[in-house]
């Protein structure tokens, strides 16, 4: 037979790997810095905890686990002589394959609350599953990188969010623009032109913006039934560039005058989060007020995130959302616990990815990897070299040894195949003399040193 | 709805994730520095990757998925009427939750021959399932900890999973005994026995030694039907303590002076391996041939070997095995590829989990977790807090700040629960004096510091 994978799924070589890696332990660091604590949930949970959390669509990309042993033993006879898929599921299928780390997040808080101190700060970087149609960029199987604050209103985290964001992206070496909007000002915006139930079609509309202009705009929310007083409303809107020029739309509107205080209090933190800091700029990156940005609005209760690749600094990168997040004033209710609003962000890992790649801003070095591949000339030297190979790996160097005494053209194939930076030759004359030759693969200089060199050479390279 | 995770699957509670990272992070360090490279397959692999490769009762354990959409579509109609689970699996699921690491790696060898330099190292710290009955120290997903080198028959890679056992074990604080045999060793001792095919027999009758003593072995052949003759040949081998004892029984035998060849040569590599090492001693940890040792003879062709706890300097501990291996030679024939010999080992962490727990050797300083809390006692003082918070985590300090200005018995509370170590209070009089309040939670001590010290202070600790 010949082997495949399942459709929508991926291996990942090596090089990926130590890729990958960089990505998660840079995001994994901040967010221990920033004092996020691991968590970790199994991949299935009861196909219950996740049935009507993802709305219809959602319920039909979940992946179902069939029951084990004779799953057929106690089934709906009815839906079985029908052929009722739907409705045989729930007697052949008790389990799934989680589908965010969000609802599982709910569900722990709920489970283990007396376990746990609030306000409680969790991240979590883990697979997900999704039986997406697969495509380019979108796989059935993909890493989540989540971390959220619970159980506090306060608008510190939502600054601390902003922080981090920054700081992460920035030790990507990434320049990013970090958009804000917040929930109760899009309400303002929709209540103010009369359309309070409609903000939906408003802010579908205005999404389209930069594609179709501000008379695009006009056009659409005509034809979705908005009148033109409530368009030359949201067209001020839409003009806004700061809170001070979006103060006077909202006057007197209490929704829309609590989301401002509330922006405000979170950039107030912000600045005092970076003023300290020695009088440095607050941010490596833009953070700019963004009416357009409208996001799981369902969900979402005030401020709204969305990272965005700056395409003024790095120009031709088209790959939208790379990371987001936002306030919601209820987590758990959905699993019988009230009063649990909090804060959370998640980092679009395999975007980023894509977007480091094509700017080639994986750095070589934190990268990882074998460092020095260790030949022997002979039998005799390759036992020498076994040696010296435990004091070098010993001094903590990612060390490797070609396993036996093979024509010199077949190791150093080897030693390209695996792209070491540096290999040391060992022969009975270098065993004899204690200077080994240490051989840089990309210059193709050599030189003889004793072992101590050797090994300085490579902790600092 | 009362939520409940799966029978069989745990949450992990940030302190155990810490606990968890701490071992597979060690472990990894292991294998990268001993040049073994990661890779990652998906959770989900195809259905006839999987079934056939465990055995009937492991193809019994695997947990199938449900084809999404319409999955009763297409089924075979007469499994249906009939009600035959076995015959409708076919049908209605395609994939399965992968059960182990080597049959993926097998797979992932032969789809990516072209892009693998061989010998080829690789490891994988990943989550597998099955569907095993829960039980204590049981679970349905756990992680296993593979490394493996594929393409070569060099015995120096075996010297290098003993060094690399060693010195993990070392490192995590365990004392252990790595235990060896080899695959030619038994079947030697069984055709000398002139039982050459009841080698399954005689192994699972001397594994009873240390329980039943040697007159138990010996009945247990006798009613497995193996002579007196054979008993008393195999009693010779039961009291072999080293290679030098063993060299005599097996003359003769061309398997069994292959195997005794093969496992001193693994002793000259792990010799020469440590010899060149300063003078040291080769290894930390006891080392010692054990011809009752005997694992995966269906799949091991040559060395075996297994890690226990050493009970006499640890007494108490009864874990059994907590790390084997062994080499076979051939990995990818299931999937059509020839000539993949091998070896490979695997480190038990839920079981290495449990033996540190219970010998508190999880090091309190190296496990992670928050540094420090910063308190603010009013508004003003929590915005300068916030700034103060800034700096310290800029010096890469993991530390976090209660949100509010609230009560300072809630605020300790929080400090208790979240068990960090310090506490940095920050009122006004401290804002205006530069000179923080920073209270070791463990002693109470409580010292006047400026912020820079507070970071050298955390920094060293």
């Amino acid at each position: 037979m010949k082997p495949a994978i399942p459709k929508g799924t991926r291996d990942f070589l090596p090089a990926q790997v130590y890729k990958r890696d960089y990505i998660f332990e840079l995001i994994r660091k901040y967010y221990r810095r920033f004092g996020f604590q691991p968590i970790e949930t199994p991949a299935m949970e009861d196909l219950q905890t996740l049935t009507g959390k993802y709305g219809e669509e959602g319920d039909k990309l979940l992946f179902k686990i069939l029951n084990n042993g004779d799953f057929l033993e106690k089934v709906d006879a009815n839906a079985l002589a029908q052929k009722n898929s739907q409705q045989l599921l729930p007697s052949i299928a008790k389990r799934g394959l989680r589908y965010d780390l969000t609802v599982p997040f709910a569900r722990y808080v709920v489970m283990h609350q007396n376990e746990l101190a609030f306000p409680f700060k969790r991240y979590a970087i883990q697979p997900v599953w999704r039986a997406d149609r697969p495509q380019k960029g979108r796989y059935q199987e993909f890493y989540q990188c989540d971390a959220d604050v619970v159980g506090s209103d306060s608008l510190l985290y939502e600054a601390e969010f902003l922080q981090l964001f920054d700081q992460v992206f920035h030790e990507l070496g990434l320049r990013v623009v970090i958009r804000y909007n917040h929930r109760k000002i899009l309400a303002a915006m929709a209540e103010l032109s009369g359309y309070a139930d409609r903000i939906m079609d408003i802010t579908i509309a205005i999404d389209k913006l930069d594609k179709i202009g501000l008379e695009g705009v006009q056009k659409e929310l005509s034809e979705r039934g908005v009148d033109e007083n409530a368009q030359a409303l949201i067209s001020r809107f839409l003009a806004v560039e700061s809170l001070e020029e979006l103060e006077p739309l909202l006057v007197g509107n209490s929704s829309g005058e609590q989301g401002l205080a509330e922006l405000r209090e979170m950039l107030l933190f912000a600045k005092k989060g970076g003023l300290a800091n020695a009088g440095a700029s607050v941010f490596h990156n833009a953070q700019k007020f963004d009416i357009k940005l409208a996001r799981g609005l369902n969900y979402y209760t005030g401020a709204i995130f969305e990272v965005e690749v700056d395409t003024q600094l790095h120009p031709g990168i088209r790959m939208g959302s790379i990371a987001s997040g936002g306030r919601y004033a209820d987590l758990t209710s959905i699993f019988g616990m009230k009063d649990m609003p909090g804060v959370g962000i998640s980092f679009g890992a395999e975007r980023i990815y894509d977007v480091l790649e094509e700017l080639n801003l994986f750095p070589v070095n934190s990268v990882g990897g074998l460092q020095l591949l260790l030949l022997g000339l002979d039998e005799e030297s390759l036992g020498h070299a076994f040696g010296l190979l435990g004091q070098i790996r010993a001094a903590g160097i990612e060390a490797d040894i070609y396993p036996s005494a093979a024509k010199m053209a077949k190791m150093m194939k080897y030693a390209n195949q695996r792209q070491v930076p540096k290999v040391l030759v060992v022969g009975s004359q270098e065993a004899e003399s204690g200077l080994y030759s240490l051989k840089d693969m990309l210059s193709g200089e050599q030189n003889s040193l004793p072992l101590q060199a050797v090994i300085s050479h490579c902790l600092a390279s």
